[in-house]
């Protein structure tokens, strides 16, 4: 599996230094002097009562007090005893899952992945609830004494990076899926996001078209980042125009209206690629049934997941199908690692997708796309 | 809320007895000479080392010797002591969710429903793993001291009931989501979707149609058979001829097998009601692109559901829109009932869904919709 993955260098470079925890004489260093309830109750001014009433969910405490309690808790490093336990002796046997979206219909199957995976590992999948806070995320792992958590792309990417450092320094295990974070030193599974958008450019220049948009979500989620990234860099060593940008949320409404604004310009393009499925049916459909175009004799367009729609008749999405059953199987196993050894070094690990030739796209002459599967 | 829900007579009639342990006395009864773990162990022929590590996933036995030891623990109404301190004290706060399925694109919502309205109960949500035995499930959710159990239609009929009786016997609260067992005593929350197959037989009926077909999912669902049997019956009572059936799988290929089979007879349906979105989007494209016909002109073609592809420019289906968001603030009243208030009487709960009028089916002249919806 090694020779699927890329891990050249240290994917670190830019990383923040490591958290004082997270290495192994410091760690135990700071368990030996362990902050009790007391500590935290006088840091934070409070009674130790409401310490115990901050950690409890369903306990009754005023938010703002609770937010005092969680801050000086974090400020020292506090583990209640429950949890102190879990971590040297028996744990829960939970992995708490951060998936809080619904509109990508791909996570249903990344849901289901990790239920089975886990499964297997004696773990079963605990959903982190929609939470509002850092501070809530964490009183809610501390309290259900979670073994370790998986943070998915499918959810805020803000309150994600601060849910991944509150656990960073409380020495919960985290893993990311389908997202990384350029400043954090922390354990990933991304697809090779940037090798299927120079793999698009590729194809879509050979097709003979020289009119390219790219529609993404976020700007500053990795998945657009990445995909955006190949895509262009190719085009440009193509000797080709700059794409056309647009940026809108990740689902169909989105892909439609950036489709339609596209298609009303002067120099409107004849090659799309999206940085997802739902995104691609949209503007699909927008060609179509908004400006009258046949698709892919007027424009040519590419997605990415693979979910089952793209596959649809009435679709015929040519994507990059996420390969989910790996990445899973990876991200449960490097989660499965810092749970039963402790702190490990964080890895970046990228999953190629693959490349599925449907009817969305014109076809290059000539065109193999074992190639451009080929996994080296 | 009481007005939105039919709960007329006893919709228990054709059940079997409530088991022993669910009338308040007996039950008492029960918990006062509890069988311990060296009943079990006497019953099975095993050691008492066995039963604890076949109630405890992870550990080592074989799947025959937990078996046995499960058989004598079910036969026992035996609760090891964590579940039964569990039972009377403090609580788990977890609910076990069983979707194990993942094809429907409406049940990504139902999870994000149940998991935002657990919490404000001070609940989150684990999912029950993908089990392949009753037994199996029980031992999960005795291990992890589950309060309650939400049974979603997104499962295996068989297991499900399996399960079912299992929780019934072991006071384990549960309630079915979007399915019920016609013989078992167990609140259940459905779509009124006998009520929704007359809507779509009246709506089809005025628009001229007299050639109707209905695509099912499994015949022993309730979704399938209570839409089926209203759609039936009131086609019946309009004097037309019965419609043509077919049973496939609650997915795309499935109703676009079905709509093809049913586009080759010499006696072609003019008139689709489809049980779930899934199949009257593979009906639609089967239609157009696997038979060249035009939709509405040549067939109308009614979903259910309310998947967010439905809205889709491309599929404008015309469905009934399940009210997701009621349903489960319903399921959770009941759950809640159950685990803070001990053994309530079942309740059948039917939730109207709401029937949207895109472009996929004939309008009739002067068709009111918001009288269709009514809710009384």
């Amino acid at each position: 599996m090694a020779a699927h993955t890329s891990r050249t260098g240290d994917p670190f470079d830019n990383a923040e230094p490591a958290t004082k925890s997270r290495t192994g004489n410091e760690k135990r260093a700071t368990r030996a002097k362990r902050a009790t309830s007391y500590d935290v109750a006088l840091l934070a001014g409070v009674s130790q009562s409401a310490v115990s009433r901050a950690l409890s969910p369903g306990a009754y405490i005023s938010l703002e007090l609770r937010d005092k309690v969680l801050a000086a808790a974090s400020q020292l490093s506090y583990q209640p005893n429950a949890m102190a336990r879990g971590l040297s002796t028996s744990r829960s046997r939970v992995v708490a899952l951060f998936m809080p979206n619904s509109s990508n219909p791909i996570y249903p199957f990344v849901l289901q992945n990790f239920n089975e995976r886990l499964r297997k590992v004696g773990r079963q999948v605990q959903l982190l609830p929609p939470v509002i806070s850092a501070n809530e995320a964490l009183a809610g792992m501390l309290q259900y004494q979670v073994d370790g958590l998986v943070i998915t792309a499918a959810s805020p990417l803000a309150l994600s990076k601060a849910i991944t450092r509150r656990c960073l320094a409380a020495d919960i295990p985290v893993v990311l899926f389908n997202r990384y974070f350029q400043d954090l030193r922390v354990s990933s599974i991304s697809c090779d996001n940037a090798r299927a958008g120079a793999i698009a450019a590729d194809l879509l220049f050979a097709a003979g078209h020289r009119h390219f948009a790219f529609i993404g979500g976020p700007e500053r989620t990795s998945t657009h980042i990445d995909r955006c990234k190949g895509f262009v860099a190719r085009l440009e060593a193509l000797g080709a125009a700059k794409p056309l940008m647009e940026s809108v949320p990740y689902n169909y409404d989105g892909g439609y209206a950036a489709a339609m604004r596209l298609f009303s310009r002067k120099d409107r393009p004849d090659a799309l690629f999206c940085a997802n499925d739902m995104l691609a049916i949209g503007a699909q459909d927008a060609a179509r049934l908004g400006c009258g175009m046949k698709v892919p004799r007027d424009v040519s367009i590419i997605g990415f997941d693979g979910a089952p729609m793209a596959a649809w008749a009435g679709n015929s999405l040519t994507t990059f199908q996420m390969r989910v059953d790996e990445m899973v199987e990876r991200a449960v196993e490097q989660l499965m690692l810092a749970i039963e050894r402790g702190p490990v070094a964080p890895q970046r690990i990228k999953v190629a997708s693959e490349l599925v030739i449907r009817g969305s796209a014109q076809i290059p002459k000539g065109f193999d796309v074992s190639t451009a599967n080929r996994r080296d």
